[in-house]
């Protein structure tokens, strides 16, 4: 633990630092970024040192972390990420685990977990992560911070590493709504749609449904507070399909664990290289999966997203716990984790399988730990779902307006 | 030369076959990847000997590759492409340039030049290739074949090698406008529009007024024919921008340029890897291009989006010459084959800047030498597109109805 990092954030070894390139919405910001995305001169570890030794480091700066910095901000460090990206705890058995910030007995979340520990601490206003299957939304509700997947494609993940391009997106955190805005002014393509053009509220009943009673309740006043903001909720199921959460979550999980092995088996198989707890389970099922349940994945994948597509089209906004439950416990055993992870998961691929651009409010808490409330809008409405996330948060007091 | 493969099309080797995994609209038919594209059990050379050396062999096969197999399909090899896919030519000094079928005596197009050879050739009737700035495109109308660049994000690139993630498209080739669309019925998402739904026809005066009168003048009857299919043509300018396709080509130029650095260029630091005449000199300019330049094409193209876009809303589709001019002779220097790149890449940039889908269809020409008639639709129209192309390939009598 050193001074500047008591949380344990950031990767191991030199500190990669660039000043901003020009001036903006992000002047005065500091940032760092998940140790997927490339920084010229520096190592991209991916959180394994198997991978750090069999790659040359970067010789070039990803264009997401051009952006912020043309944008006023400067970049302090890497922060450490699951191996691989593979993982929703946040834990790394190679460079330590990072501390929770607001729940120290707690696991961070992940794949994400040095940037949303980094954001919580204080120790920088923004930070870079990706988000596949949960890896910004997870961390972020379990680090009480704000987190945002964008529309799947809307930001660049050139010079990043790839875990499942269909599902890979380039995510950030914040502390307040309004920086989490002002990073999609840098990185967000211009839209279409106008900002005030989100409503109705649609509540999801599966999805509040699954959470933990604690963690619904707790959540509940935000949701009030949403429909203050875009007037009267309506209680929707997310759709037709009975058992979605299960479907959506073998959905995912299909289709992730053959991306997964199609974009770094044979990278694996030729290195063989050293995982920690889950990770190389999780390959290894990867590797595994039959391509007759991915099919059956994908074409369900096509029903859901034109039944999502069509709900969402006119500008209706899904709000539901972003994960059913705090972060377990540093205690819990790897089943525990296992269970956790499948029942958050078919919520997370809600927005995973149609390409929805999702916001994590730090809403909530139970028993001391944080729980956050997703916004999820339909694809290419960032811009506007950041702008409602704001307005929600000043309207709970969580910052100022 | 071969007996199996007089055209030079395959990458040198055994030859990577798969037996077709299920029943489709594909059945019977056999087709090609690009060898960029992953296919289990072997090397994917992306065009460049120190690539294969320094990379492992495939431990599992890209998903656009299964989904043509599961619909039918049977791969009977992979196809050469330029080095890293930079470059329109389709030489390869390492692999042997393909020969064009339809014009011995001219470059094939590339970078996917081996995949359109093979269907060219009449060796396959489908072949995938990659389109970043026109690889698909261009190739197909250098040998008179139907090619398709999908709307990007579309169609899955896992698997496969990338150089611009921002313009990177998996895209494919066939001798028939109906092979063409049951392919993208492999391989494309459920469409939220109906087929119904393309029209007007949009002349796009700018780019035609690019083309070399001959080229223009032998793709007219093909416009004519599709008036008559869609309704009226529209004579627009494509936008209002002065000096248009110069624009388009700098903004696509400089983007691209850092897109190939950023994912490429740590490989070519660390491993020097030995270029053919125009490769290496490629990534060099691809090195020193300067981020404000980049950032330029930046705004330029989110500007040029938001315009394209709203023009093509209702349904609109742009026709105009795939590119501006035949293949250049295999006898034209490196100066005379830099010339026609930059000015093909001011027009096949328009689609790729805005992420519209573009198909080539072989209606023309010049001198013996095949040129090809796009139609350019909005993001997500691929299968409204594909069924017009069959339309208007059946009225113009290049297939039966």
């Amino acid at each position: 633990m050193t001074a500047d990092d008591p949380v344990h954030a950031f990767v191991p070894g030199p500190r990669a630092t660039m000043a901003p390139t020009g001036h903006g919405p992000l002047d005065g910001l500091s940032f760092a970024v998940k140790d997927l995305f490339d920084v010229q001169g520096h190592p991209t570890t991916y959180g394994n040192p198997d991978w750090a030794r069999t790659h040359p480091v970067a010789a070039a700066t990803a264009p997401a972390v051009l952006a912020l910095l043309e944008a006023g901000a400067r970049l302090v460090g890497k922060t450490k990420t699951v191996e691989l990206a593979f993982g929703l705890t946040g834990e790394n058995i190679h460079h330590g685990t990072p501390v929770n910030p607001k729940a120290p007995d707690r696991f961070p979340g992940g794949s994400s977990c040095g940037s949303a520990a980094a954001v919580a601490a204080g120790l920088v206003d923004l930070a870079l992560g990706s988000d596949t299957g949960g890896s910004v939304r997870i961390p972020a509700s379990y680090c009480g911070v704000f987190g945002i997947r964008p529309s799947w494609g809307a930001v660049s993940l050139t010079g990043a590493r790839a875990l499942g391009p269909a599902f890979d997106t380039c995510g950030w955190f914040a502390r307040s709504a309004r920086v989490l805005r002002l990073a999609g002014d840098a990185l967000l393509p211009p839209e279409v749609h106008s900002p005030e053009s989100l409503g109705p509220v649609l509540k999801a009943q599966s999805v509040w449904i699954n959470a933990e009673p604690a963690t619904a309740a707790a959540l509940l006043p935000a949701f009030e507070a949403l429909e203050q903001v875009v007037g009267l909720g309506v209680a929707v199921r997310v759709e037709g399909f009975p058992g979605i959460l299960d479907r959506t979550y073998e959905a995912f999980r299909c289709i992730q664990a053959q991306e997964a092995w199609a974009t770094l088996g044979s990278w694996i198989e030729a290195t063989k290289p050293s995982f920690g707890p889950g990770v190389g389970e999780r390959f290894a099922a990867a590797k595994a999966m039959s391509p007759d349940k991915a099919a059956e994945g994908r074409h369900f994948r096509a029903r859901f997203c034109q039944r999502i597509r069509a709900v969402l089209a006119g500008g209706g906004v899904f709000a539901y716990p972003t994960s059913p439950m705090p972060a377990p416990l540093l205690s819990a055993s790897l089943a525990e984790q296992d269970a956790v992870r499948a029942r958050s998961m078919g919520v997370t691929a809600i927005a995973g399988l149609v390409g929805l651009c999702e916001v994590s409010i730090p809403a909530g808490q139970v028993g001391g730990a944080p729980v956050g409330l997703s916004l999820v809008a339909g694809p290419g409405r960032d811009r506007a779902l950041l702008a409602l996330a704001e307005r929600v948060s000043q309207a709970m007091g969580l910052e100022a307006a």
